[in-house]
């Protein structure tokens, strides 16, 4: 049956990204926007996806040794004064609770923007001695920062997210640390599960979040060639600490701790439609999808049907997520449509014509490539394509990173080009505090510093640091 | 070796039942009090306990086929006033936020109590026919009641819970769900993982969830004789449909949706402390302990050590969560009162002289029975133990509720047994509004109704409901 596209349904691509953007998000039902200025409902489908973004990333969350927990949304406001550089990141976002039980509140409540500030009030009393270290706690939650220009998954009023808090005994310590979820959490995610080819690097001084000594991101390039920072491990050096008094005894006297802060967030939902997206909607990769393949009985006549749920309980029994979608009131092109809107890797059509052949179809979400197979092989079919169609959505958006992506010596060469798209390369020497100023005007942005090697940049004033320069979400 | 009682390090239940709950949940390292009134930190001991809670409930729910999702935080005021009794009862536990962005806000945002609201809001977006019934929606939240009297899990001004909301076609298919819920996912966790022999029963309409037409709970026994009401299924009827006009086209017009919605929260956490707890602290059951065994290696020689590893692998891998704790710079003793607080079902001790036999010691956390046996048979016996612990604190915990439950004829009578402590069940047509208005001045309430032969009653008129009174928290 050929499946005619269905020109109107969502706004192309190279129309108008932003508009295919939420065309997708309300097509694909994945989220919708709250009543209060930038908040939003993140629908089933779209949570769905969120809960499997949750369980990689807890997974690894624990094994790299953090325990999690949870503390209050409502922060004395006191508390957020206590860091000059904190407040005044914080300050033009915050929403501020000043009424509760039918009265005024003596000190009115923040709900929380980040929690470093109530963690370290909680890490004071708790950590006495070394043998207290390393403390590694990470919290799954709302927070809040009031946004202007609100877009759905990429800045919303409130978000859900994972916040990381540590507490070491040492700065080399605290800076492996940073590094570990840097590398073996975010990255790790993901390039092996997103299937995005991020950049980890280091930020620079402007780009640092209010309070950090240091910070260090993954940012991945969207089909839009745009940049998007998915994600953030901070050093936090002992501000927060020295503010709050987290301190422990050793030998040379009272040490205040040495401390990282790191997150991701349902942006990871933004990057996820944008670095994979296509003009037919969101297209998932396999590891991260709720329904990885979906069968589609054609018609409803009894073999079709009872073919259809026979392969349906073999993909489930051999661990795949598989759905059936036999709503044949509904035409099968319109449900096609559908479940190429939601991004689902593979289908199976099942046909009274093929079934008198004993073979089903199975067609592939990202190259929509078709192939007929006999009913008994579709397991092991079923199986491979998922592990290739991985593959392939990691290597395609590796390819189209590299395509666009270009080394320059001239700040000014560079700047032109990343006017047009794309992320250029140069020579952090070549650009420096005064140079990012002149970036900023053209609004755009260094999005990290890397070692020319590729590696992560201890120290700044290296030479061989490259600065990665982009147009940001 | 014997293992002194340390008195002191918490109080005793006999003496100070309150304090000894406060002492607990400090000493096992469970929460903490929040710097805003009534707020509190879930440390990660106890946030390990909610999430095998919510991983058990979840489950359950999905089975009962809800779909996840998340709305958002903050409600538009004008909101919660649609509906009359809801706003009534919510109003004086409101927090509001009335900054945002540096801005006073043009309409101050309620902080979440709960979501039927919102929730319907959209639902009226998303309900036009039948097609899309019923719609069966849960999340998984922090939400806000101030408290003036906290206790932590029991009343805390921001709880963690799951709310269900879900619209349906008819009221008896609500109904049904609405059981289905209280039955499947509530009763059946309650009894069959926290080893809660819970009633499930209908409240009186004084007790009713504020804009509920019928609410149904799970009410628990505590080792204090007290009642805790663990979790609420209700059927909302039409009110909130009809006020944010979510309603659908058959064949007879316009139909509003029947609704329901549902409730669990971190006061779950509270239950498990008080019904299974003694004064050696918490007393896990097996099915909810993120830590079901111990393996404490008494001195740090080779041989014991490296057993102690052995018997940890073997018992990690028969799909148990077991840890080992080789702090042998702490004494012995220390660490067993350490593990018995957290109330980790089976300690396994690990000594030199006994493995010259090639034995260790298994000791269970409720009865505080030994067992020496043979290295080889570890994993067995543990397996056995798990099974017939779970089992036994449901049997006591249900002796304990039989013992401490009486059935009277007289109101008078019923009063003066509960204001002792325990159930009181009596004839509801021996109670009705007014005897409920006589209970409530002695600080009791009628819990819940059931039908004489324990079943749920459907028409409170019946002659055979009976009414079970208690002192609640």
């Amino acid at each position: 049956m050929p499946e005619k596209k269905r020109p109107g349904i969502i706004a192309s691509q190279a129309e108008d990204y932003p508009r295919w953007y939420q065309d997708v998000i309300a097509k694909a039902e994945l989220a919708d926007n709250g009543p209060v200025r930038g908040t939003m409902v993140i629908r089933p489908y779209g949570y769905a996806i969120w809960e499997r973004i949750q369980s990689e990333i807890d997974r690894r969350i624990k094994a790299a040794g953090a325990l999690n927990a949870y503390f209050p949304l409502f922060i004395p406001e006191s508390y957020l004064h206590r860091e000059a550089e904190h407040v005044e990141g914080f300050s033009p976002e915050l929403a501020v609770v000043t009424y509760g039980g039918g009265k005024v509140l003596e000190e009115p409540a923040v709900v929380r923007p980040t929690s470093e500030t109530i963690i370290n009030a909680y890490f004071a009393k708790w950590i006495q001695s070394y043998r207290d270290l390393p403390l590694l706690i990470n919290q799954w939650a709302n927070v809040v920062r009031w946004e202007l220009r609100p877009r759905l998954f990429l800045r919303t009023t409130e978000f859900l997210w994972q916040e990381g808090h540590t507490a070491h005994a040492t700065a080399e310590e605290a800076h492996q640390y940073a590094l570990k979820i840097l590398r073996e959490v975010y990255e790790d995610f993901m390039v092996n599960v997103m299937a995005v080819p991020v950049i980890a690097g280091r930020k620079t001084a402007r780009e640092r979040f209010p309070g950090a000594d240091q910070s260090w991101t993954c940012e991945g390039m969207m089909r839009d060639q745009k940049a998007l920072q998915m994600g953030t491990s901070h050093e936090l050096g002992q501000r927060f600490s020295k503010m709050f008094g987290t301190k422990f005894q050793s030998g040379e006297g009272e040490v205040y701790v040495w401390q990282t802060s790191w997150g991701v967030s349902t942006r990871l939902l933004g990057a996820l439609i944008m670095a994979h997206g296509d003009d037919s909607g969101l297209c998932l990769p396999p590891l991260l999808a709720p329904v990885q393949v979906v069968v589609i009985p054609v018609t409803s006549d009894d073999e079709v049907r009872s073919t259809a749920g026979a392969i349906l309980r073999d993909l489930a029994s051999a661990g795949h997520r598989a759905e059936m979608d036999a709503r044949t009131s509904s035409s099968y092109g319109r449900r096609v449509t559908g479940w190429e809107l939601k991004g689902v890797p593979l289908r199976i059509e099942v046909g009274h014509r093929e079934l008198t052949m004993g073979n089903v179809t199975i067609t592939t979400r990202d190259l929509g490539e078709k192939k007929v197979i006999p009913v008994p092989s579709v397991a092991g079919e079923v199986q491979e394509a998922l592990v290739a169609i991985q593959k392939r959505m990691l290597d395609g958006a590796r390819s189209f990173r590299k395509e666009n992506t270009h080394e320059f010596t001239s700040l000014d060469d560079a700047i032109a080009y990343v006017a047009q798209g794309g992320f250029a390369t140069l020579p952090w020497r070549s650009v420096g505090p005064d140079g990012e100023t002149s970036i900023a005007r053209e609004g755009l942005s260094v999005r990290c510093l890397v070692a020319e090697d590729g590696s992560l940049p201890v120290r700044i004033e290296d030479n061989d640091t490259m600065a990665v320069i982009g147009k940001a979400y």
